[in-house]
């Protein structure tokens, strides 16, 4: 494959190229994450930057009639739009693309806009990575704005928040005062809370919900990032189209804001660091699956459950392997 | 120091060589951690066995009581008790020793009792280390039971089920009839829920919880390692020390039917394979906090950050390096 043509072909807008060029980066094969690597190199050098906005919601809070209406109305504004997910769970259905581009029928009728389930792998670090540089691709592509939603399974959240600028909370109208169990390290992530459903009878719920959201927010330390008045949480009908108008106000207050202050270019250069780290400790991880370690490990590991020899001492082992290097440079 | 002989004075039942032991597996040197290595090899040929209970906890329930009471109890039965504690938290309090002994006045006053606290370690990973090490220790120190206690702050609990032959969950009773938001897969690890303060006012509240958490233990699907009618939930009052006879007497039953039917052994040897593999992690992950991986990992950050090259790209290198050997044999 000629990676540095498929890079022209991304950044030139061919649609086709960027889906090829997600898959190449979503390949766990060697060869194929090395030239992933150097495609990355290359279409970095595009100097395209997209609004990315991850956006998390539960099943039932309406999240694909949100990203429907909310990317139609962006459409309309003469935006492109993509669409990408982290979902660590549909490796068991085997990905859900038809889903996907079902769920929101009429935005994946839009030339304007890109959309691509979440890659099938079981393990959240894959789908992770894989979904990171399905962003910049994007962003190479010529997308204005990425919208990365995830369903928020486990740790899934951190992975959206670190690969966005904004981070959007959808949730649904609350019955009573409680907070639906959204853990205190979630609202500290969220930009901005959208209570959806703020139609017909939930109307009165929705409202009262996002008064119980905005209170609890105020609650939450301030944040350096933030301008007054920020995290702040807004009712919105995704289906009767209301509020769309006014969350995209504000969240284009808010990044306004950030680029302004020096926050916008900070959070990226933290977050590729944050990148970085992880595919460092993936990575490690993945060599113990690997040959030669792998049989080393085995070994071992039939002594150490057979007490021949203490956990401590068979982990040295391994580690003195390392340090003294054990295999030959590949990819 | 000389390690053959600091194992001699342990297997011999010295306190003092006891303690000294336990403070060098709690050594973070490198020439402490080899000698440690070496040391747990050589008390390892003792071939003692104790019964190690985890006991977990939230502050409240009553646990140092507890411990009090039943260790107390199985002192008067003529047995050695050793009590170790997992807290990942006692470090921002500099440790707790003087804490741990007054909470258990009667019984760190006993000379068949061996008190020690957690090591003061931020990290879990560390502490459940030292505590699995201190636990051998122990063990081959001639103590008869190990009672490894710890209040449940995040993965303790698996750290705590992952180093005990019997893992037992204390809880207070509760108002109503929720389940005092106990995690599942904490029910799943437990072989016996006590619940504790069985006694004045409480009693009626703590059998209906008894009674709840019974209904909810035959709810989880059965383990193999259960016979009939367990894991079970029973009522205590450590204060009026009723029913810890009652509870001893079923660890018994359970313990021996494992020993007979091979869970025991197994179960064992299923820990001792995954201390070798947290182990690895441990010591690969600290190893990129070390030089020569340090400064790499520093340099390249910057350049992350920089956008002078992708998180992917970076990794790479690392893992290169580490491929082919990236400093000399150490400890």
């Amino acid at each position: 494959m000629d990676v540095t043509q498929l890079a022209e072909q991304v950044i030139a807008g061919n649609r086709r190229a960027l889906a090829r060029a997600i898959t190449l980066v979503e390949s766990a094969r060697d060869d194929h994450r090395e030239q992933a690597i150097a495609l990355m190199e290359e279409v970095g050098k595009s100097g395209r930057q997209a609004l990315r906005l991850g956006l998390s919601g539960t099943p039932g809070v309406g999240k694909s009639t949100f990203i429907e209406s909310f990317g139609m109305m962006l459409i309309r504004e003469g935006l492109n739009v993509a669409v990408l997910a982290v979902d660590p769970s549909s490796s068991r259905s085997g990905g859900s693309i038809l889903g996907d581009k079902t769920r929101m029928e009429m935005l994946s009728r839009e030339r304007a806009a890109f959309i691509r389930p979440s890659p099938s792998q079981s393990e959240l670090g894959g789908v992770a990575r894989r979904t990171r540089e399905a962003v910049a691709l994007c962003e190479a592509a010529g997308y204005d704005l990425i919208l990365i939603e995830t369903v928020g399974v486990g740790q899934s959240e951190t992975v959206v928040a670190e690969m966005s600028d904004l981070f959007l909370l959808l949730l649904a109208p609350a019955g009573g005062d409680e907070l639906q169990g959204v853990k205190r390290g979630i609202m500290e992530m969220a930009d901005l809370i959208l209570v959806n459903k703020a139609d017909g009878d939930l109307k009165a719920a929705a409202q009262r919900t996002c008064a119980d959201y905005a209170g609890a927010l105020r609650l939450i330390r301030k944040r350096p990032q933030d301008p007054m008045e920020f995290p702040k949480a807004m009712t919105v009908s995704a289906i009767e189209e209301h509020g769309l108008e006014a969350a995209w106000a504000e969240m284009n207050t808010l990044i306004d804001w950030r680029r302004e202050n020096g926050f916008f270019d900070a959070r990226r250069a933290e977050q590729a660091e944050y990148w970085f780290g992880q595919e460092i400790r993936h990575g490690l991880l993945r060599q113990l699956e690997r040959e030669p370690l792998k049989s080393m490990i085995a070994g071992l590991a039939g002594k150490v459950a057979g007490g021949e020899i203490t956990p401590s001492h068979a982990a040295a082992d391994v580690l003195k392997a390392l340090r003294e290097g054990y295999g030959p440079s590949g990819p």
